[in-house]
Parts: structure tokens; C-alpha cells; sequence
């Protein structure tokens, strides 16, 4: 489906189906999904309103001519020295009458309040699952978008790892990765960690001071935007001579992610991913040290829809595209992760990450 | 006022004063200035809960461990599995009757909806405003940090001029500030808005391929976190010969932002602030060229209570910290802007940033 008026026309059958009165989108992914773009996002309210069949779009005046210039939906804008409420009260919303507003799940809670306030509905729902019944499937230029941001992180892999070694800090080898993504036409850089030794065991690590030394692992876990489509790979590395359960635990958490992306294929649930990862890992007598799901979708966002997670009986179908990302924590000791992106094909699965599977020893 | 127990207990007497049943605060930087600290902020629900006589945090299981790390406030976990509903329904969220919840302004909007489907307040307000009482007043440990901040971002100002040459492109410029800012050791790079030629007409410009060219203005607009506080700051770089008009306008830019400064002291109100720049813009024929507010407060965020712009009567006093950003902007033309960041003090103003007001004519 194309960008702009045929994914608003997507989402007004949805919001019809659904019983949904009116969508609610902040300047977040879901507005450059719809529209083929955002303003720059910040504490002023911007609102792209949709209803079955009206659409307007609230604005700070400072953004008027950016909104324009990739849209021609009916813009409302404010002036800093006025405030949002008088374009609010001119909008479509006035005549609605109260019922459910589904809402931009990751905008600012704040931007809800005013129209709350202005249109008293009776329910407020999110908009996520509604939009990401058509985030959730890729196209195949979708598809190939978030193949090349793939291969550019597997390029930033390659950096970060080549400046692993005893005597840097984990900030040199996140940088040394976000000199790469920049250098080779990354929009954004959105995460780099790089957790070493102990640091490694807290999935959400922040790369910080601490120097790398023999003897340790070092998860380096990183992302990027290209061309809006996200990255995100994981990979290990030893420094020195890895003691044989490091080694053992890191074939374990391999072949967990081998075994989840082979699990993958069209009418496969996403719970059934999660298992063919957990079993592994449970088998290996490990169950308790993988502490989080197996993956989550990418797309325009890091984290979006599916949740490749138990309970989570939706079946895979051919566009999907997510992470298989199984894990071992020891709490204060190590941490390995191996995280790839696929893409569901109509017979299976692609690969979107090449990066070598290896335990890379240094 | 310490972080910790102190700035929640303060926090409580405000909602008791302001008949505010509970705040929920989000993994923002609200969490940050009453606990010193937040956890990894995605998707999943993450809330600190507090009421006149009660605080808990509700927390994916992810991140238990860091929050358990600096704060003793008592934690309700659930992991990805099972979902927060079970979590949110043991906290003392059920003990409240239906009432007034204030909200964190930039958390996720869809933080809010479980808890209003659990609790059913009659009225959802926003907690910034509150809590702004509170972190408007910057202490002199803030400011001193606040400081620091701001003559970081002097240094790396520097480093952008230094790059501003023709031939290289809006980005380089960028990459050079946040280069400089890295190694300075920010901790995070906020914003590196270059915008040469038609692009400075635009405030909210992100950095891109444009290459600079002789005889172009090039608003450099720069932020960074350090030590949890921010920087900002705006100059303008002209490569080759201004003509008359750009240096004339300029003057009056840098006139403004000089008189906007001198107006600052304790007892004067933020528009008279807003007005003092204003006037000299206006009283030079630019009036409809100065298209935004004169500035904004800065903090433990970038944009953050006050806002100096017209209607806004709020009274300065000691510790408030915002910035002074008068511009003009010609529609495809040009761009000028000069900002610092200021500090009200017992008898006046400090000035934090400290780089030359002069236009850089390279």
C-alpha cells in the first residue's frame, strides 16, 4: 500500500470496523507511516486527526511549512503566544459526538489531555494495534529498505567489533560503531551498547567507562535508521582464551537462535518462535537465566508489533518481519545474546542480518 | 532540595495542596529529578505511583535490577509473559477512589490508558506543571551543573565553526559538534541542527546533504547532556562577504538577544522578557519575522517550564534557567538566530553560555 492517502483510507475502514470514532497520531512513527512523514516532535500538540471520513491535522505554526510540504490534509495551526486551543475547538472533533478516540500509543501523554478535555469521550483505546494490523505485514519495498539497514548494521558490527580489545572502554566500541552507521548514510544512530563482562547480564546495559580486559564476553547490541527503516543486531565477543562453559553456553544460546529462525514460516505463531528458542535453552538446563521474550517486530520503529513472546498466539504471515534475539544472563557474571532480523517469506524465512553466528575470540 | 525521599515528599504536599489523588510518572526525566535516576524507557509499562501517603513503581522485570539499584521505593515487577495487568491491579492504585490522576506530560500516551482503565479517574490532568513548581528553581548545585553544561557546548560550538567551510555539507558541521561533545564527555548528544542558506529559515532544520556555499548564513543551533543536565545554544557562521542587509539584521538579532538578557531579574515576568526582544525586532520593521517565543526553560530537559513567550505573567525569580533566542527567518532566504542560556540571579542575570556574540564571518 502507498504512503499517504491509501494508508489513511487503510485506517478509516479499520477505524470503521472497529468502532472507533476517531484516531489520535502524534508526530511519531505511525504519522510517517500514514503520511510519508513527521514534523519535528516536541512539547507543542500535533495532532493528525482522523475520523471515517475527515481528516485534519493540528499544528504548531513553527511546523506549518514542513507538514505542506509532504502533505495536503487540512492543517489547523497555533502560534506559541495563542496556545493549541482555539485550533482544537475548530477542528472536526466538535462534531463528533462522544464515543471511543484511539490514540498514538508512544506520543506524549499530554497531548491527550486537551482532547479529552474538548471531546469528553467515553473511552480511550490505543491506535497501535488498529495501525499495526497494516504496520504489521511489510511490502517488499518495506522489506528490502529494512534488508539494506540490515546489511549496513552487519558493516557496524564489523567496527565495533575490529575495535574490541583489552584497554578500551565499552563508550569507545559503541562509538567506533556509530562512526560506521554515520559514515556510511545512517539517519540516526539508535542505540549502541556495548555491555563487557559483568555489564553484560543486564540486557538494557548503557555502554559506559568501564574498560575491556582479557578474559571477559562483550555483548554489542546496535542499531540504526535508514532511510526510516530500523536496524538492530547482536553479537558476542571473547577477549583472550573463552573457558569451556562460556563456550558451551554460547553454542547453547546459537543454536536457540538458529532453531527459532527455522522455526519461522507462514501460519507459525509467534508463541511457537518464542518456544523453539526457549526449548533450547531449557533443554541446556538454562530456563531461568533467558529472562525476556525472543524478539519483537522492526520496522519504522526498533520495537513495534509482533512480540515474538509466550501467549502470543498470532500467526505469522508472509511480511513479517522480527527479531530472534535468545539470551543467557548470569546476574554480576556474563551475558551473550545472538540477535538476527528475519523477514516471513511465503516458504519461510530470510535472514535479513548476515553477520557470522560465530563467538568471535580475539 | 536533595533527590530521593526529600523531592518526593515534596511532590506529596504539592498533590495534597492541588487535590491531585496520585501521579504517575513515567520512565522520563521527571522520574529522573525526584529518584535520581530512571530505567531504560521502551513499550512496557513502567510507572512510579504516588500518592499523598503512598509510593510504588510498577516495572517490567527487565529492569528491576537497575531501579533496585537507586531507589528503595517498593517495586511491583511483571515480566513479558504475563503482561502489567496483574501488577497494576496489586497496587494501591485499587485503595483510591475514582479522583483526580495527574500524568507525566512526556511519557507514552498509552502508559496512561491501563491505569485509567483500572482506576476510572474522573479527571486526568497533567503532572508537569506540578512538579515544575518544583523543578523551575534550580539549585545551586543545578545551576553549577547547568553551567558546565553550557560551556561545554561553547567548546563545541567552536568545533562546528571551525568545520563551517564551503564545500562541506550541513551534516559535517553537525558530526564535528557531536564529535567534540563526545569527547568532552557528553553523555548524550541532544540535537546538531546545521542550516545554511534557505535552510536557516526553517528553526526546526535537521541537518543534511546541503553543501555550503559562499555567501550564505549558517545558524548552528547545539545541545548536549551532561551529567543529566542540558545545553543549548544558537550562533550564526557567514562564509565570504555579508552584505549589508545580513549584517544590519543581524545586529538587530544579536541587539535583541542582548536586551532580552539585560530584562532578566527576580520580580520581572516572562513576557517582559518575551517583549524586550520582541520590541527591538519590531521597532526595526522585523516584526513579522521573528516567528517563534523568545526562549525556553532548561533543565533536566531541553524544552522544560518556563516558557518566555507573550501571555505568560509568571514572575521571575533566583535559580530559574531558560534560554534567550531571538531570530528572524526569511521564507527560502535566511536564517538568523542568536541564543544563550541565562540564569536568574538574586540581583540580576548570569549569562552560562559565553561564546563570542559576534557574527563569524569566515
Amino acid at each position: 500500500m502507498s504512503k499517504g492517502p491509501a494508508r489513511i483510507e487503510g485506517l478509516q475502514k479499520l477505524l470503521e470496523q472497529n468502532h472507533l470514532d476517531c484516531a489520535m497520531i502524534g508526530p511519531t512513527t505511525n504519522m510517517v507511516y500514514l503520511l510519508g512523514n513527521s514534523p519535528h516532535p516536541d512539547e507543542r500538540l500535533c495532532l493528525l486527526l482522523i475520523s471515517d471520513d475527515k481528516v485534519q491535522i493540528i499544528a504548531p505554526k513553527l511546523n506549518a511549512d514542513t507538514i505542506s510540504s509532504f502533505t495536503d490534509v487540512e492543517m489547523l495551526t497555533w502560534a506559541d503566544a495563542e496556545g493549541p486551543g482555539s485550533a482544537l475547538s475548530s477542528s472536526f472533533l466538535k462534531t463528533l459526538s462522544p464515543g471511543t478516540v484511539a490514540v498514538d500509543g508512544s506520543m506524549r501523554a499530554d497531548f491527550l489531555l486537551p482532547v479529552m478535555e474538548a471531546f469528553k469521550p467515553e473511552r480511550v483505546v490505543s491506535v497501535d494495534p488498529v495501525i499495526a494490523t497494516m504496520r504489521i505485514q511489510k511490502s517488499p519495498e518495506e522489506i528490502e529498505l529494512l534488508a539494506e539497514a540490515a546489511v549496513q548494521a552487519d558493516r557496524a558490527m564489523e567496527a565495533a567489533v575490529e575495535a574490541c580489545r583489552p584497554g578500551v572502554t565499552e563508550q569507545e566500541v559503541a562509538w567506533a560503531a556509530e562512526e560506521a552507521f554515520r559514515k556510511d548514510g545512517a539517519e540516526h544512530v539508535e542505540f549502541t551498547l556495548v555491555a563487557a563482562g559483568g555489564n553484560a547480564a543486564f540486557p538494557h546495559h548503557h555502554s559506559g567507562e568501564k574498560v575491556l580486559r582479557k578474559g571477559e564476553g562483550i555483548i554489542i547490541d546496535i542499531g540504526a535508521s535508514l532511510k526510516r527503516y530500523k536496524s538492530d543486531i547482536t553479537r558476542v565477543v571473547f577477549l583472550g582464551e573463552p573457558d569451556k562453559q562460556f563456550l558451551k553456553t554460547y553454542e547453547v544460546v546459537r543454536l536457540a537462535n538458529k532453531k527459532g529462525r527455522q522455526a519461522v514460516k507462514p501460519g507459525v505463531s509467534a508463541e511457537a518462535v518464542d518456544s523453539a528458542t526457549r526449548s533450547v535453552i531449557e533443554e541446556a538446563g538454562f530456563a531461568e537465566y533467558f529472562i525476556h521474550r525472543t524478539g519483537h517486530g522492526l520496522g519504522l520503529d526498533i520495537h513495534e508489533l509482533p512480540w515474538i513472546q509466550q501467549g502470543n498466539e498470532l500467526l505469522l504471515d508472509t511480511g513479517m518481519v522480527f527479531s530472534v534475539e535468545p539470551g543467557f544472563y548470569l546476574p554480576g557474571k556474563l551475558g551473550i545474546r545472538v540477535e538476527d532480523i528475519v523477514a516471513v517469506t511465503s516458504d519461510g524465512v530470510r535472514t535479513l542480518t548476515g553477520y557470522s553466528h560465530s563467538l568471535v575470540i580475539k
